[in-house]
């Protein structure tokens, strides 16, 4: 019997268990002594939040980021050859989604590995959920380009998009780019084009907006550092 | 003070409130009396699923769906502005995503109503996480056109998307068309194109599987009434 891998999501930041993570994930964390993992520090944390009573010393931690070695990422699911279970998790939300994970679960369904995604919060859903926008045809576009130029021709592109084709259109920033990003938008689109900001969700200090730009052009939001979701749309 | 709109994802079929619902959301129930719904009977099955001790008979239901009226669903949010709390509740899995609901939020964001968005099931989260493909550049584009013609043209275009822009495509079908979509699908995409199924997601019987259109066609796979997300992504 070969072991399974468990997709477990995250709080987002410091949001508390209770309202982000079923009670079914405690379950799933008390028999799981190998995980995958963004950052071993922030996953210990995370586990003995969610089962103090579970020793941290013979827990086997695999990192997965950017600076993991391709040849070592290929030999991670090999315990579950052994019959012994994975969970892979990420510093903040649900793992694979805007998140290290995909190569993870796609070496999983080349292998046959059964994988089992568990509920929790992911901020591209809970935002979209919330802006008012069309949750019948939306895209998550990741991060903007870095260069000026090449942002402001992709958030062109993402603006006529969700106007010729109704889609509304995600995007996220690294966080202390958020200020900046929304001069950018306010400046870049279209006066009545829509923007949604969920900024801080599921945590006390949650702020969820939906206004025209021309709206937030006099309306005074702080995001710095603050994780942050955009959406948009051309009606 | 006025009320707020708080966004509740049902379970996903009869699947465990354990492993689909953080407690909390049990907290805010016992409080709303007050819920916008898709269907009135399978909204109370939830709610005194979660919160047996709640008594339904002082509960007042308002219906959104396809044939709720546009000027009876403007007076909906009018409870918030006298300081009482709504919850608005799909059928399963969560509001305004793939279902009922965004109209309602719009609304909340113009009469700048509080919008609070909860945490639960989303067949199109848990299947993009669980795809292996790229996640971070996806699209959830609903339900595929009803017309043939119009469907294979759709299905070449979210093909062809997927290949140029990287960018993994998700749609839905109506679960007794499953198994021709699936019949469909191995005929009209590329054979190396992937398809990930999931189905039932968070039920025991759940499924997920990603592989090539040349593997699928010699699969066997019974999707037949079986809620399913499909995603596709040619490499």
């Amino acid at each position: 019997m070969s072991g399974k891998i468990y997709i477990i999501p995250n709080t987002l930041g410091n949001a508390s268990l209770d309202n982000s993570i079923p009670v079914y994930t405690n379950k799933i964390i008390q028999n799981l002594d190998i995980y995958i993992v963004e950052n071993k520090k922030s996953a210990i944390r995370f586990i003995k939040n969610i089962c103090p009573e579970k020793s941290t010393s013979k827990l086997n931690f695999l990192t997965l980021n950017k600076f993991s070695d391709e040849f070592e990422i290929s030999n991670y699911l090999n315990p579950c050859l052994n019959g012994q279970s994975i969970g892979l998790l990420s510093d903040a939300g649900c793992p694979a989604i805007a998140d290290p994970g995909s190569e993870i679960i796609r070496m999983a369904h080349e292998r046959k590995i059964k994988i089992i995604p568990l509920v929790g919060p992911s901020s591209v859903l809970l935002g979209m959920m919330s802006s008012g926008m069309n949750g019948q045809n939306f895209a998550f576009n990741g991060y903007l380009p870095l260069n000026k130029l090449d942002r402001k021709l992709k958030l062109k592109k993402l603006e006529k998009r969700s106007y010729v084709e109704r889609q509304a259109q995600i995007f996220i920033e690294t966080p202390y780019r958020n200020t900046n990003i929304l001069k950018e938008l306010c400046n870049i689109l279209n006066p009545n084009t829509e923007l949604c900001i969920a900024c801080d969700l599921t945590l006390p200090s949650e702020k969820i907006y939906t206004k025209q730009i021309c709206d937030w052009k006099n309306y005074k939001i702080e995001l710095n550092k603050k994780p942050t979701t955009f959406i948009i749309q051309k009606n």
